[in-house]
């Protein structure tokens, strides 16, 4: 992202810039790996009474939604962004009547056509589900379908496995497993290794604090100055070249196979340079780590990333918009860059024009220190 | 925490109050870590750019300073709890201006009495610390002291014993040196360990996103339900023994050494028991795991942890009183649970009459599911 405006104004909005953004890639991100993980089953995000916050919780699920999730139980989310809502019941609700029976019967007479029962306030195969058979049956002679039931504590792999048996027998094979107990990706991924027949997750604390990683360490960092129309491209030095800054007013490059939606790399470009859709290009890696930092591309397509927003114009694009934008971009990534265990690295380039600038300022600001 | 009510209005500020509860209790709890490791020296709270959301920042910074911070650069957080701030310059300022000297120069201009010089956008040693000397001698000569130095890269212990020396040989032996660099409890602990010469601590993404435990998974439970006078405890039956629910209304009391404000165990009971100083009492443990779960206690004086709260009662406590209550709350805890790691376990033990209220509760609850 590239901000430009008056050095003063530029500065006022560093921390809320990065605050935001920091904040909502990091939901985003975290629910595009859990969605991964889900291979298809959909997330539903449950995450409100964990989040860092009461906006955090509703700017999170908002980011959730676009990183893939598909439902929230937030429901001033779901008002405010329009995005789907997730129904859930509270084990309070179960505890507030006298038995678990009558609990369900009173849920199913609110909600015939919409009843995830949670079966786990006392003990799933003994109470839950017989009591939840008994209420389905009674629905379906009132001419209702069950949704299905939610199970929230317990080996899960046992008791969905377990509950689909007795759903199946008591002719309840549509009846939907949700499962929800501190899942992440990775829980996810061991459940459907296991063959658990889960069909869908809700996914509170790890989702809305990305847990295994909470923090995106996004920085604002001046680029480039101007004077009486005179652009001063500008750096700052660290003693880790991975901390240095990339000088100037920048544009970045996606570089697809000639004709096709199939992404390789990036390229950043100072703006003033021209890429054209070329056969070849010598271009050098921004990875510091790499030996060999000099590349040669050939056959690519270059298509710019970063375009100017106009903030006069306030109309809000629809979050499933923008979910389904966001999506589409993530499947023209390579599909090795996309596992969440040791995933191969996407190339960033530099231009050797843009490189030769950081190196010939990284030896000035040097030479200034001696 | 006890919330009483119309089981709806109960039921509908739950997700709020465990938002708002769980978030603030582990930023504050995480700023404790922090304080504890720092010894005495103060920590400033930098986390506004990665905290998770604008409003997390926000009360983040309020509960970090409940916690043991002493100052942030939150400005509006400043100013809306009042507390302090924390003053700190920006890369940016230094790279706005054509070299490091003059950018030392014009930000002591603006702040005379209060300038903290970040000497690390280039190098450290060889521009930063002898161009900040430069600045220190020019401002001691027009009648000001400078605060001192800030370093937010490289190695903290080789640059701050390195820094230490250059600005006592230069004649500024009172010159702080602040340490801003993803720091967390275990990095100054080790910082310190080794010596390094370091006054103040600014603290960012890890403590405003209590980064190494971003969540604190305190859940709101329905104990009891009251019908006609007739008050009814109910239970959350769990496999595992740790998620089981404490039935009942109940009051939760700190035991001390008589006549003391020394502090050994905490005692649940139910709110219509009385419970007296006594010399000897008898007590279950709530730790699940325990072998022994029955312990006498001997002379203690029990003094009440919940107070009623009365809503329509708006004045608000000043953040730096809650801070010092707070403080002094934590002082009456033994030391032995207070360090970082191996703490030792605070007893928590509940009356044999609750005790026996949940295993018959639990008994009836199985019972019934069989």
């Amino acid at each position: 992202m590239t901000i430009t405006g008056p050095l003063e104004q530029a500065q006022l909005l560093e921390t809320l810039v990065l605050n935001i953004v920091n904040h909502q890639s990091l939901i985003a991100t975290k629910a595009r790996r859990l969605s991964y993980a889900a291979a298809g089953r959909p997330i539903m995000e449950f995450g409100a009474r964990r989040a860092q916050g009461p906006d955090s919780a509703l700017y999170g699920t908002r980011a959730a939604i676009i990183g893939g999730a598909n439902s929230t139980s937030n429901v001033l989310a779901a008002k405010l962004f329009d995005i789907p809502v997730a129904s859930t019941m509270a084990h309070s609700w179960i505890e507030a009547f006298p038995d678990e029976l009558t609990a369900f019967r009173k849920w199913t007479e609110q909600y015939p056509d919409n009843s995830a029962l949670l079966v786990d306030t006392y003990d799933v195969l003994n109470s839950g589900i017989p009591n939840a058979v008994t209420v389905f049956k009674e629905l379906r002679a009132a001419g209702h379908e069950p949704v299905g039931i939610r199970i929230d504590s317990g080996d899960v792999t046992t008791l969905s496995q377990a509950a689909r048996t007795q759903l199946d027998a008591a002719g309840f094979p549509n009846a939907k497993i949700t499962i929800s107990n501190a899942l992440d990706e990775h829980i996810i991924t061991s459940l459907l290794h296991e063959g658990a027949p889960i069909d869908n997750f809700g996914i509170g604390e790890k989702l809305i604090t990305s847990a295994s990683a909470p923090v995106l360490s996004g920085v604002y960092k001046l680029a480039a100055t101007e004077s009486n129309g005179q652009s001063t491209p500008k750096i700052k030095v660290s003693a880790s070249r991975e901390k240095l800054t990339i000088p100037g007013d920048k544009q970045v490059y996606r570089l697809y196979e000639p004709g096709t939606q199939r992404a390789f790399a990036d390229l950043i470009a100072l703006a003033t340079e021209t890429i054209v859709d070329a056969t070849s290009l010598t271009v050098v890696t921004s990875d510091p780590l790499s030996v060999d930092r000099q590349q040669r591309l050939t056959h690519f397509e270059a298509r710019p990333l970063l375009a100017p927003v106009d903030l006069s114009n306030t109309t809000s694009i629809p979050v499933t918009t923008i979910q389904a934008t966001t999506q589409a971009k993530l499947a023209e990534l390579p599909r090795t860059t996309q596992r969440l265990v040791n995933p191969d690295l996407y190339p960033v380039y530099m231009t050797t024009t843009l490189s030769q600038l950081q190196t010939s300022l990284l030896n000035k600001m040097t030479i200034l220190a001696d």
